[in-house]
């Protein structure tokens, strides 16, 4: 197993033991290899009144994946912060009628490193995300996100 | 008790009964008085990591407080609808620290007219609605959706 890996299965056990919502949706395995991150879950207990995906459910598996994205990666530039959502926008495009996946990638390096010099500089910062929620290839639901990260243990000045 | 207030306790037993995962978030008894609608959630099955307001909890409650108001009005205007989320804006403002509610008013009856004639017309419309969590008088999060409603009965041509 990867070190990334690993990380992985530590942290989902971490959020199931701080959000006890997240124990009643069905999650598999998370998939991490440092760029990316995949939060699988179950279909049955996602269910709404049409049998498919709730969006409810979509929009929290979606927003959390962001989260777990955004606080791995300060995790790993040694960073202990408070991450929060801080607006989105989303978009239903297809119904889910299967199990499904949120999907997301770090952007790219220019941004991180803006993202990383305002954490240096001022103990907060932004990062703009986009997740995906799949059903196999297609895509059922887009979340656009800001997440804020506060530095816990900022310099003191 | 008032029909709207019958009406919105039965509506409450069938959504338990339809999506699973509502059954673990504390809801309380619906307000409801066929013009608006609060749907309250307890603070403890929905916190976080930081011990506040869970952000896919709130993103939840809020989208399905509307949800549940396009659905009500549309069957108290005698349709039997599919009813869907198709997009939504989302602002997260303040951390919630105890009970909470989504609390959401129909829009003026211009847009409703205008809304029921689309579903007379085309069997399907589309209706824009606000939604805000509330704890106490605080706005903590701030919903902007759009839901679609399909006829399931429609009048054949």
């Amino acid at each position: 197993m990867s070190d990334y890996q690993h990380t992985a299965d530590e942290f989902l056990i971490w959020l199931k033991s701080q959000i006890p919502l997240i124990n009643h949706m069905g999650f598999g395995d998370l998939v991490y290899d440092g760029q990316s991150l995949q939060m699988p879950a179950e279909l049955a207990p996602n269910v709404n009144d049409k049998g498919t995906g709730f969006g409810g459910s979509l929009s929290t598996v979606a927003t959390l994946c962001g989260w777990a994205m955004v606080t791995l990666y300060l995790r790993e530039q040694g960073y202990d912060c408070d991450v929060m959502i801080r607006d989105s926008q989303l978009q239903y495009l297809a119904p889910v009628t299967g199990d499904f996946a949120a999907v997301t990638v770090l952007p790219e390096q220019s941004e991180l490193d803006s993202f990383l010099e305002f954490m240096v500089g001022k103990g907060r910062a932004r990062l703009n995300l986009k997740v995906e929620i799949r059903q196999g290839d297609k895509v059922a639901m887009t979340l656009s996100g800001a997440y804020v990260a506060i530095n816990r243990n900022p310099v003191q000045g």
